[in-house]
């Protein structure tokens, strides 16, 4: 009795979202469309996450044709995006209506799965963009962020897995951006879903390679019952990157799982993206190999680097040390949220706060909101003195409620401001674009006739480029294009206006 | 109830061995070996394989010196030999007394642990040398070398751990040069060596990271009972190395098993590894990442761009693809000897004669004897037309006995041999150095006073001379170092010297 395991293959996402700051351009994807498309995945992951910052932001690229290439050289795949929630793929909350109008569009231009997740596991920040998936009848994945704490149990992500299948998702993902996910709990949680949710609930499990571990991790999802395992094909794999694909499929002989894929196919996905990566060397993740360390520090690798470069600018690169024991700190004040965006962002600029200037005697205005319940509910209970502080520095009060049921429907402000702009077609998609990312849209509208920017070259001049201050990647996971972030920070009552920017 | 898992830990020898192509100077091991000693390995190898050669041919550094080196910076810790059997590090089959002298100098000056392996599994080829360790009362490991083909059977391995048993092995090693041990196998084979020799007989395994599965493959070795197994520190892991030290540490939690290992020393191990080997970049593999083909093509990477060489040297690179279909067909005429040194370089030199002038139109001398018995024994049946072809161009008759049992006492003339050498210094271990490598020796003796040589470059000089031609790694799992290889080719009778270097 031999059971299929699915595969859902990251290439087009994740994978160089990961390894190549999201830099690839779709040029150098199409001529692998064929044979991804005849490999035989259960899905292709090609959208969504950093992609559609990075298409309007680096390469000139509209992301709503992207989608629509890929539905058009894809026809016989199920297309899959991550999405986060209530945020969408920008970075603050947006009013239901437009989470409506962001995944109806995305469906109509060719979106078959939604990955749905919420940074601080806040199911409530789902439920919205689950309801509208499943209005147009398409496939609602509900995501359960995998993160290690003392308040994070294998019977809470169970829970979770419940309520979201209660929610009507139609799979469930364990989604381990960090590489944290160990053998054993890996096992635990997969089990434990199938246990308490029933067997026939598919369930998928997303990890990162970066730890060296999360292969047996997948393994032992296979064993416990997972129906799907993300992979990347091997030429754009590994280091903050994910397992191979070729690797799994070899791993699975004889074991009574099987993952049938054209191997031919897979061959030939591999040969082209080994020649397209060099091109992008300039824009390579600098971790190569295999780093440990986040288990100990619970500190993701791309987290690290951030908060280097802000401690470099500000001339206090000696102090990183003090900053690693206090992101700990921070985030156990915080409640324990996951790590990842823009959690992982926003507890490491407070800890290099609190490092520099004294613990929360500057509060950055996202910390405050985080505190104060206006991303969500924390997994634990935040501390009350800090939380004090954040309301007295941010002038407004906590909340319980679920942060979109504050918001005015927007749309047609939405609408009106974007249509406006020059270069605007007046499409629904580009009111999103421009909801999304109103600081860039702006500039792309105004550029798109010019059409797509290849940022990759010649890999001897890629390599070159590298050699100077290479972009890092995104933090590990799900990290996002790292542009200049705005804090609103308080000190002692006055408010100022503080921008950083990466320089990693 | 934890079961604790032991670790080889492998940094000092096939580490630098398959990823910097043996070329790492004692003195950049010497920082680290104190926290090797505290951080609470099984066995430390350091000595052996290609190291002995390399040591003399490149590095200027006397092999014995830094056997005793690692004696004494490593008082904690059990020292770990690869030997190969009757060729001890040499190419050629050494008459017995040879063998007992160079195991009783290996255990005076140090050693503990004897790995000791054939290429083609003759266990008549690990007599001797196992015997000669168990009187020394140091640790005799039997080692089977895996493979893959039609003859080589779960069973077979476990028959060959049961005669190795009766041999009066401490312990078995199952051996995996060429990253092909997939998970089942990995588990049924330490499985049935456990059920059929017994739960206490020692079993460790060895295996590459380059197809990269063989984390997974550890993981169910550990479940079947395997109680030691091999890794390297992360720095100096992955790609054709190994799987990284602390990964395996990890991966362990919560599973019942526990690798107990100090943390903190190696982290200290991990970033002497990471400053030095930017130091060789220069020699590091080509191979990076993860490389699934050879499930596909039974032939190890390193072996691939051994036979390019040859076949670019002759201005026939396009002729590739007809060598990669003749290599399983030589293999299966010489009865499926494992691919590995020195069968891999035999049996891929005539893979390409037989491309280049037609098949077995001229025939090497080497793979003449390997036809003719003159190794060992072949897994299988030979074709017996190829060995009337071999026999007749060879002129000398097929063997059925050990080969060894030819060869008449030889210590006095090798002695008299090495003595007389300008340099030499009249012990014992420079005569066995002389007779291993008879051609480098000499020279080396010669140089010996100038000291040790240390190629290791400032990182960014030694990337730059990594631009040019890099010499790559040696071939897969326990590959040799590169040296031009001579061989006596008789066609239709004649016979030709012909000397083959590698320009990889």
């Amino acid at each position: 009795m031999t059971r299929i395991i699915d595969i859902t293959e990251l290439a087009l996402r994740d994978a160089h979202q990961s390894l190549l700051a999201t830099r690839m351009a779709l040029e150098d994807m199409i001529p692998a469309c064929a044979d991804i498309d005849r490999a035989g995945y259960w899905s292709v992951e090609c959208w969504g996450g950093a992609t559609f910052d990075a298409c309007i932001r680096f390469l000139n690229e509209d992301p709503w044709e992207r989608l629509r290439t890929f539905r058009r050289l894809l026809p016989n795949s199920r297309l899959q995006m991550l999405l986060r929630g209530q945020n969408l793929l920008g970075y603050r909350h947006y009013e239901d209506t437009v989470v409506d109008r962001f995944v109806d569009k995305a469906a109509e231009n060719g979106m078959d799965v939604f990955r749905v997740f919420d940074a601080l596991n806040d199911i409530r920040n789902l439920q919205r963009a689950i309801a509208a998936v499943r209005r147009t009848g398409k496939h609602a994945q509900g995501t359960i962020c995998y993160t290690v704490s003392p308040l994070h149990t294998v019977q809470g992500f169970v829970d979770m897995a419940q309520r979201l299948v209660e929610m009507g998702c139609d799979s469930i993902c364990l989604k381990d951006m960090a590489a944290l996910l160990k053998p054993q709990p890996a096992y635990d949680i997969v089990r434990g879903i199938k246990q308490a949710c029933g067997e026939d609930v598919r369930v998928h499990v997303h990890t990162h390679a970066t730890t060296g571990v999360t292969l047996v991790s997948l393994m032992k999802a296979i064993e416990a019952g997972a129906d799907c395992v993300d992979t990347a094909i091997s030429s754009l794999s590994m280091g903050p990157g994910h397992n191979p694909t070729e690797s799994l499929v070899e791993m699975l002989e004889g074991t009574g799982f099987e993952a049938r894929l054209d191997k031919c196919a897979l061959k030939r996905i591999r040969d082209h993206f080994a020649a397209v990566r060099p091109r992008y060397a300039e824009f390579m993740s600098n971790i190569h190999g295999v780093d440990t360390d986040i288990f100990d520090s619970q500190i993701p690798g791309g987290m690290i680097s951030n908060m280097e470069s802000q401690l470099k600018q500000q001339k206090a690169a000696h102090r990183l040390k003090e900053v690693l024991i206090e992101v700990p700190r921070v985030r156990e004040d915080a409640g324990f949220p996951p790590l990842v965006t823009p959690s992982s962002q926003i507890v490491g600029t407070q800890a290099v706060f609190n490092v520099m200037m004294g613990r929360y005697k500057a509060v950055s205005g996202e910390f405050a909101d985080l505190m104060l319940g206006y991303y969500g509910a924390a997994p634990g209970e935040r501390d009350p003195e800090v939380v004090a502080l954040a309301e007295a520095q941010a002038k407004k009060p906590p909340i319980e409620c679920r942060p979109a049921d504050l918001l005015e429907p927007e749309w047609q402000a939405l609408r009106e401001a974007a249509i406006a702009l020059p270069g605007s077609d007046g499409s629904d998609e580009d009111v999103l674009t421009h909801a999304m990312f109103p600081q860039v849209a702006p500039k792309f509208f105004a550029s798109r006739a010019e059409g797509p920017k290849n940022l990759g070259k010649a890999p001897a001049d890629s390599a070159a480029a590298a050699g100077g201050a290479a972009p890092a990647a995104g933090s590990a996971g799900s990290g996002p294009v790292r542009a200049p972030i705005t804090y609103d920070v308080s000190v002692n009552g006055r408010s100022h206006r503080v921008s950083v920017t990466p320089v990693g």
